[in-house]
């Protein structure tokens, strides 16, 4: 066998449906395309259920590279292994598993370090291919449609390089497996592993989106005594306490303080830890500013303009005893870490049927895209074929 | 004795030798002051010896604030407790002491807690008085001289809050002991407790002056298994040695290359840890870009310029998953941490010989500026009665 497959359909192209992105803000097309089989090293997957992050909005909206059109966008998702390249033997066809677009060759320096997720030898990178610059999709004309992210689950099938591929517990429910894929793993992660926030500290989290809530779940995991979070929408004050937010900013609604003045007042000194998961450099600095003296950590999660700089005083960084750091992908080893959040899940630690706020079928994509651009949805699981 | 010192001139004004800073730039002047007796909770300290650190310097220079004339300077010194003031049971007449400019109450939040050395009761300021804004010195005509930085060394004697005054082993060569006060225990302190430098790990320090050459020296009592320092001073890479520096480049010999560039040659992926001991924007960048990815350290121990400023990329922070911190007297606590550093020279762990290039006498203290202007001096060691 090789870790070759023996499905029907393996070694043969698949005509499926998938949701192609032609223009960047236009509306997404289901269209027939061709999805060729895995090479040496790649596994083909059929996606369960796809749910949408705020970086496929970013991209989709985005007129210049790294955007890049037509593409078949998606990286939150959980399917099940139709076949296998030649080489894999990780997987076999039936396996449930997660894409990730962080990869873990396990054989790299960092791999085999505990204090990266950054794999050397597959480096992230927004390349709208596969690793070897090819693709394995085409549209009903022939012509090539990018990848993204190294996933692309917009699709009934996708192919995907064994190194971002995560193996997990079929039991547990799709619509909520798919999560661990980008942005719960993301959120905890920065809590738990980047930040490692400590029992009984004080956390302020600026934006509760769902990876700023995954902040909170991640630091209520760790013990947090206080999880401080900030939004410009009140309504965020209720969802917030389901994730263990136990108090509420409104930065809208401060009159003329800033808000690390409100942050300081609230708690003395400053937050313990601080994490930005808007991605605006005045809320880095706010972040910055909110944490306290002496050990407190800034962790900076979101991104919203990849250009985005910002500017510290150097006595300020000095004399304060703060640091500041970034949190890809929470800093989490996909084949290490999402596993044991999964158990997590099913042992009831932690919560994941919280994000999930709509669901929609495959046709109803779009409206996935309009709930997250009105901030109305945490996550909208989009079901292939339910 | 409720704490009171019995000595001979106990609870009067002492008259003695001191180095006046009277302007900007302009060589210190040897006068008579009279220093008065401390007050509750200070101690009145005869100076044996101090040595030069470069922040005498920068202020020396300043022509303004927080540089203001006339001024004692001198921070780095131990001398032996004269008297004390009302509550003071620490320490008593004829302890061999070291002043610091960062306090240590023992008993705020900060003090309390293993993660700062930054107490919340008596922070650090470049005020010139001592902290109830008064100061204990006056010239020969009665005019009030300024402190510096609660220590004011470059005196015969100096009145100094309980606080600020660490118990030193009187075994230990005053002219070593002294360098406990500052430069080396920033500079060890920023390796082994700001950084918490890993055995074999690779550090690159930017500035061989006494505070690189101190953390070159923190990191070797780490295992740090490569430590390369950087300075424009040839003749660094042969005194280097002598502190654990493993490679040495010269960045006025690197072509068109950048530092970093080099450094990641060297290395492969970057350093682990990063030093920036010399206080230039430009260093910091360098320092930041030449840390490793996935977990790379750059720790900020020089400021050159108070207005100096630095920015990042955010997409960087986020993607590289290192981190940036300051470190204020490398994260030592005076009290808990100086007589353990002492203990390690007096164990032959710790080197501090090698950082006496010069001693002068008291007389002779700005021939020490003049060395340490030319760079041809690590530590001068002034000797206020030989
Ligand atoms: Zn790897
Ligand atoms: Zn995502
Ligand atoms: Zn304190
Ligand atoms: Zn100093």
């Amino acid at each position: 066998m090789d870790g070759k497959s023996s499905s029907n359909t393996a070694g043969k192209p698949i005509r499926c449906r998938a949701a192609i992105a032609r223009k960047a803000g236009e509306p997404l097309v289901i269209e027939e395309v061709i999805v060729a089989p895995p090479n040496t090293g790649e596994v083909r997957i059929k996606i369960i259920c796809t749910s949408l992050c705020h970086t496929d909005i970013t991209i989709w909206r985005l007129e210049v590279p790294p955007a890049i059109f037509p593409t078949i966008l998606g990286h939150e998702a959980v399917g099940v292994v139709e076949s296998v390249g030649e080489g894999v033997h990780e997987v076999v066809e039936g396996d449930t598993v997660i894409p990730t677009f962080v990869a873990e060759c396990g054989e790299c320096t960092d791999c085999l370090s505990k204090k990266s997720n950054l794999c050397t030898k597959y480096p992230f990178s927004l390349s709208p291919w596969m690793r070897d610059e090819t693709s394995r999709f085409t549209d009903a004309n022939g012509e090539t449609l990018y990848h993204f992210m190294y996933v692309s689950s917009f699709s009934e099938y996708t192919v995907v390089e064994i190194a971002h591929i995560t193996k997990i517990d079929p039991a547990i429910p799709a619509s909520r497996a798919c999560l661990l894929g980008c942005g719960v793993s993301t959120g905890v992660g920065a809590a738990c592993k980047t930040a490692k926030v400590e029992a009984e500290s004080t956390v302020a989290i600026f934006g509760l989106g769902a990876i700023g809530l995954a902040v909170a779940e991640g630091a209520r995991l760790c013990g947090a005594k206080r999880i401080i979070g900030i939004d410009v929408n009140q309504d965020k004050c209720e969802i917030g306490k389901k994730f263990g937010v136990t108090d509420f900013v409104n930065s809208r609604n401060i009159g003329d303080k800033c808000v690390s003045q409100v942050i300081i007042e609230m708690t003395g000194e400053g937050a313990d830890y601080c994490f930005e998961c808007v991605g605006l450099t005045s809320l880095v600095h706010e972040a910055y500013a909110s944490s306290r003296k002496g050990w407190g950590k800034t962790v900076v999660v979101g991104l919203e303009n990849p250009s985005a700089t910002f500017t510290l005083s150097t006595f300020e960084l000095l004399y304060s005893g703060k640091s500041i750091m970034g949190s890809f992908f929470g800093g989490v080893k996909p084949k290490t870490d999402i596993h044991v959040l999964g158990k997590r899940y099913m042992d009831k630690e932690l919560q994941l049927d919280e994000f999930v706020t709509h669901e929609v079928d495959f046709e109803d994509i779009n409206k996935a895209f309009d709930l997250l651009l009105e901030g109305k949805s945490l996550r909208c699981v989009i079901w292939m074929n339910k």
